[in-house]
């Protein structure tokens, strides 16, 4: 059972530190085999950052996504470069407040991270956060104990309340969305 | 030209924060191609970090090291892990304030990183950034320009100036340390 993830966006989103979070709550804290990787070359040049975790029950051979089962697209480059390698069954998830034209995909979901993070939480920074919460509601890739585990371990000191307050609202967001959509969601049940 | 890098040490070492910052040095500020690795597995459950970066002038098939030309061990259970993967002609780069026990190896430096962060620096939680400094000025991995602009990318709000000394504590370090075993660095003539 091998699980790929791909966090793409602009260099100031914050995606590396989500990717490390979201390693560290599957490898750490729920004793999977997990690989994160970023790369860079002629593309993070542009600004452009994009990391990948990948989750396994077994030791991983390949630490590098193929095809991603799922993808958060944090700004409308990262969508375009990366769409295509999704699995036809994947799902993407975009941030709605930076992707204004989302392609036909059969999984999409649109919240606005970075919109929630300004108005909801008051850090726009946070925005990473707020998309890990609804990423674990949503796929139910790692616990949310684990998760928020993982980001009180990670984040600067003095930012616990504001990052457990992002990570609620991600979760909240995710939920509302399912509810709208009639979907059940793997964690549904399980509170932040 | 591929060149690979070993960081390993315990969980609170800040070696994977290390490595983001050597990737995005060469990545980010030298546009070499580059690929750095998290694994996580059932080591990690004993508290160990290890991090890979590996640096290329041209696209990387294989992200993970194979044999890395360079190890730095934060402690004696990394070290001991991880020294039989080195390449033969390797380096190997000790906290020698950790590291009680050395192998025989051809290129050994041990330098007390975590002694000078407490000592030098005044924040023992500076280490990683004191041996950061000491593998630039030993490897010539990356240059101290793009080094200091990743550090000052990345740690906390209000740390730019301590950094900056752990940075300048690691490679005044290394430069006496070649200086005492009469080697010559690849970047000794360079200032952080």
């Amino acid at each position: 059972m091998r699980y790929e993830i791909r966090l793409a966006g602009s260099g100031g989103q914050g995606l590396i530190l989500a990717g490390v979070i979201l390693a560290e709550a599957a490898g750490l804290h729920e004793g999977k085999f997990v690989c994160q990787t970023q790369s860079y070359g002629p593309a993070a040049r542009g600004g452009a950052s994009m990391t990948e975790v990948v989750i396994s029950d077994a030791e991983i051979d390949y630490p590098k996504a193929l095809h991603p089962d799922v993808l958060l697209a944090m700004n409308q480059q990262s969508l375009e470069a990366y769409v295509v390698d999704l699995q036809p069954g994947g799902l993407l998830l975009v941030d709605a407040t930076l992707v204004r034209e989302i392609p036909d995909h059969h999984r999409v979901f649109a919240i606005p991270f970075t919109e929630i993070a300004r108005e909801q939480v008051g850090q726009v920074m946070t925005a990473n956060i707020v998309a890990l919460g609804a990423l674990a509601l949503l796929t139910g890739a790692v616990t949310m104990e684990s998760l928020k585990t993982a980001v009180l371990a990670r984040v600067p000191p003095g930012t616990a309340e504001l990052n457990q307050k992002a990570l609620a609202a991600g979760v909240e967001a995710a939920k509302q969305l399912m509810k709208d959509v009639g979907e059940m969601a793997p964690q549904e049940e399980i509170e932040p």
